[in-house]
Formats: C-alpha cells, sequence, structure tokens
C-alpha cells in the first residue's frame, strides 16, 4: 500500500487530517490493483504476491470483469469520499490522467521494440510511465486533499516521481544481485525473461561484440542457469550495477531536495524515510 | 449513438441547451464503446458492426488496454466538459453507477444458469442490467445537465429505462422473425447460439414434453437450419412471440406515461418518436 501511503502522508504533510484523504488513498489502491489484474491477463503471469492471478484461478473473462468493476469503484470511491466539490474534481482528474499514463505505459511495454534497440532514454520513460507516475499522483492527490498550495502540490509529486523511478531502477539491481531468498524468485530471472532492465541497457551499451553475445544468449531464453550467471558477473564487470545504483541515488537526492518547501513536520519525516527505504534497500 | 442521442435530447426536453450536454452525451458512448470491445473479447465475438473486433484484429492484450482507455476518457471527458462542479460531480457518480451495474450484468450473463432454469424474472433482470441502465443513465444525465427538476430527472430515466427494456425484447423477437436481408445474421441464430431470449423462455414454460425436445434439440447446436426452423415455428404456434410483442408494447406504454411530467416541447416529441421507433420496428 506505497500509494495510499504516500497520499496520507503527503496530506499530513501540508496541514491535512489522515480521514479527508483516506478514500483517495483506498482508490489509488483499487487502482494500482485494477491495472495489475489486467496487466497480470495482458503478460499471462499465473501468480503474484504468492497466489494464483484473477484470471489463471477464475479464467479470462471474470479478470477483464473483475478489473473494469474495481477501476469504476476507484471513482465511486473518491465521488463518495466526502471532499468538497472543487478538490473531488481534482483529484478524479489527477486519478484519470495517470490512469491514461499507466495504460499508454503498458501499450509502451507491449510494443516495446527488441531491447538491442532500446535507448537508457526509452526505458525511463516506460517506469515513468508504468509506476512513477502513479506515485506522483498519490502524492499530488494528497496534496490536494489536505489543501496544500501549488507549489507543495507540485514539491510532493516531483518528489515522489523522482522516488518512483528510484525505486524502479533499485529493483533492477536487485533482480541481478540480491540473494533468492530476498528475492522470491531465481537470481537472474529478469535476464532469463529478457526483461529491459537498466543494467542490462547500460551493459549492451558498453560491451565488446564478444560480451555482447555472451549477454544476448542469455536474454535468448532456453538457457543454463550457469550461462545466465556468466551474464550476470558480465553484467557486473562491464560497471552497470554501479552506475545503475549511482542513477538510482542521484534521483534520491533530487527527490528529497524537492521537499525543500515543505516545512518540517513528522509525515514529512515519513515521507523522507519511505524514500529512503524503497530505494537504498540492500545497497 | 442512442445513448447519446437519449442524452441531448432530455437536456433539451427540461429548457438545456445541446452544448451542455455534449461532453458528457459523447462520454456516455465512450463507456458503451468500451464495453463492447471487452465483451467482445469475453465473449470471443469475431465480428461487430460488419468489421472485425478489437482483440481479434489487434489481439486481445491490445483490447484490454483500449477499453480501459477508453473507460479513463469517459472521465476525462466529463471532467473537462465545463458544467458546474455539482453537476459534474451528479454526472460521474450517474456514469459510475451505470458501469457497475454494466458489469454486474455481464458477469450474470457469464454465469447465467443453464437455459432451462431461466424464469422470466431473472431475463429481464440480466437485460434490465446489461442494455436499459444505460440507457437510462443517459436520460437521467441529458436531466442533469439540462438543469432538469428531480421529477423531470426521475422520470426521463424512468422512460428511458422502461424504452431500453422494450428495445431489447423486440430485438430477440426480430432475431426470430425478421428476414435475413434486414437482420444482417440468418434467421435464428439466437436459437442456434443457444441464447436466452424471452420467446424461447416463454415457449419452454409453456410447452409439452415432446415439444420442449424440438426446443432443446435446435438450442443444442450443431443441427441443421431445418431444425432450426421447425423450432422457430413451434415457438411462433406457442403464442410466444405475440406474447413477446404485447410485453413490449406494454413497456412502451409505461414508457410515454412517464413523460406526462415533462412539457411539451420538439425535444419531447423527438423522445416519443425514438421510443416508437425502437420498439415498434417491424411491428
Amino acid at each position: 500500500m506505497l500509494r495510499p501511503y504516500l497520499a496520507v502522508k503527503a496530506c499530513e504533510a501540508v496541514g491535512g487530517r489522515e480521514e479527508d484523504v483516506l478514500p483517495a488513498a483506498a482508490a489509488l489502491e483499487f487502482l494500482h490493483t485494477f491495472t495489475l489484474i489486467h496487466d497480470d491477463i495482458i503478460d499471462n503471469d499465473q501468480t503474484r504476491r504468492g497466489v494464483p492471478t484473477v484470471h489463471s484461478r477464475w479464467g479470462i473473462p471474470v479478470a477483464i470483469l473483475a478489473g473494469d468493476l474495481l477501476f469504476a469503484n476507484v471513482y465511486r470511491t473518491v465521488l463518495g469520499g466526502g471532499l468538497p466539490p472543487e478538490r473531488t474534481i481534482r483529484v478524479l482528474s489527477l486519478i484519470t490522467e495517470a490512469t491514461v499514463k499507466l495504460c499508454e505505459g503498458q501499450m509502451l511495454d507491449i510494443t516495446f521494440p527488441n531491447l538491442q534497440e532500446v535507448e537508457e532514454e526509452e526505458y525511463l520513460k516506460m517506469i515513468r510511465w508504468k509506476t512513477s507516475y502513479l506515485f506522483k499522483t498519490a502524492a499530488e492527490v494528497g496534496g490536494v486533499a489536505g489543501g496544500g498550495t501549488e507549489e507543495q502540490i507540485a514539491a510532493l509529486g516531483s518528489f515522489a516521481d523522482l522516488s518512483g523511478v528510484g525505486f524502479q531502477i533499485v529493483d533492477d539491481v536487485l533482480g541481478l544481485t540480491a540473494d533468492e531468498r530476498k528475492l522470491g524468485k531465481p537470481v537472474g530471472s529478469d535476464i532469463r525473461e529478457g526483461k529491459k532492465t537498466l543494467p542490462v541497457i547500460h551493459a549492451l551499451n558498453n560491451a565488446s561484440q564478444g560480451q555482447k553475445a555472451v549477454i544476448w544468449r542469455a536474454i535468448g531464453g532456453n538457457v543454463t542457469q550457469e550461462e545466465i550467471l556468466a551474464a550476470r558477473d558480465l553484467i557486473v564487470s562491464l560497471g552497470s550495477v554501479e552506475y545503475t545504483k549511482r542513477k538510482a541515488r542521484g534521483y534520491v537526492e533530487a527527490a528529497m531536495k524537492r521537499l525543500d518547501v515543505i516545512p518540517a513536520s513528522p509525515a514529512k519525516g515519513s515521507l523522507i524515510q519511505l524514500c529512503n527505504l524503497l530505494v537504498l534497500r540492500e545497497f
């Protein structure tokens, strides 16, 4: 429930009360969950959070409808949330624009060109749309519900956006370096699935022809765990993991700076702590 | 574009201007289209309106996302539609509740018990949720956008709801009796697809054991066109088509009565004409 947490703390950080933002905060989690249900159909993923996905358990038709119903419930919850009309409308607009971006990000992911053609910039755009835009929206929703100034709302949004990019980049690193028990899946499974992650993109852009071949063989699928680990070690030796960590730290620092316009409070402290937790895990 | 038409004429009938309701009217068509795209995936229909369905042309992932994006666009369009905040919120609430009902109606359809167990009442509930609820919502949206009184808004909604039921029932009759050229599909294809229509439900409830067997054989699928036509003739001879037509006329009459509280105007005339067109086609 990262998104509701961001909304609640952002609301409190501008002087609002938790109860003002709770319905909208719940709606953000509904929105996130709706997109997960539909994304799992699209990616044909069989499990999530250790349990069967909706479509693998109940079938695609039920999963499509469950997602649609949850999406409608996003609006129902905000509309019945008791905010003044103008704030209700602003929150709904923020949530609607976030949904558009999420759909476009997922579409970009589906139609993403082959990994060899992916530039870092395109990758960052995609994770921005797929992940950090909803973080940004959650913080803005909190700022609006709490009655923050325009400057505060923009700062909170930017803070969450940059934190979200850092969060996603760190996930990419952990997929390569964390141990299997902590990760809940085999080390290097991102490589096996041909997932576009920043370390892989950086490595491919900095490898010799021979090194590229090793990475490409691993990405191609149908390989041994030894080949995966060889590619992983090569990516590390090319400095791509260090590069990615440095990048993540840069996003964190930029994120923190945005909070300068927010007065000190326990809620602001919670936001900073969350950012550290998300981005500096295991570093 | 029946739903936008209903919204525009309802708005005008309570003294509003067309331009006040146009964005919301467009949003209603987006909503209808979004549900069609997802329903076509669910029912695995290959064509609609004479062209390939979205998922058959672009694949299920793109069709899911296209529907989701269109759904987000429903809200985007109303939110940017220029109505005063209170009316915007009321229109969004109406649209949201309609979406919930549409999803629930579709779910009911998926999980509908076998035809032999279907009661007329359950059938009417399903078409109410799947079809006429959005008609009702369209008319109410028009009434709200046009600044109608509560009594007028309720009357317009009830008018459209009853017209919608009549419309769907007439569709059931036309599927049995209209000629192939007008219908765009073979006569009796509803029977072949095992579709739950009012004439079939009525016939099954009024047939002898032997007659039931004839109808069941046709519904079972994998039958000749002769067997379909024999079942069709039997359904007609059992009075089920007459019964259904009578039922539709009852809905039309009830619908018209609801408009008594709306003052005479060209827009009211258009609503009455639309109702006649929808329900009395081919009778």
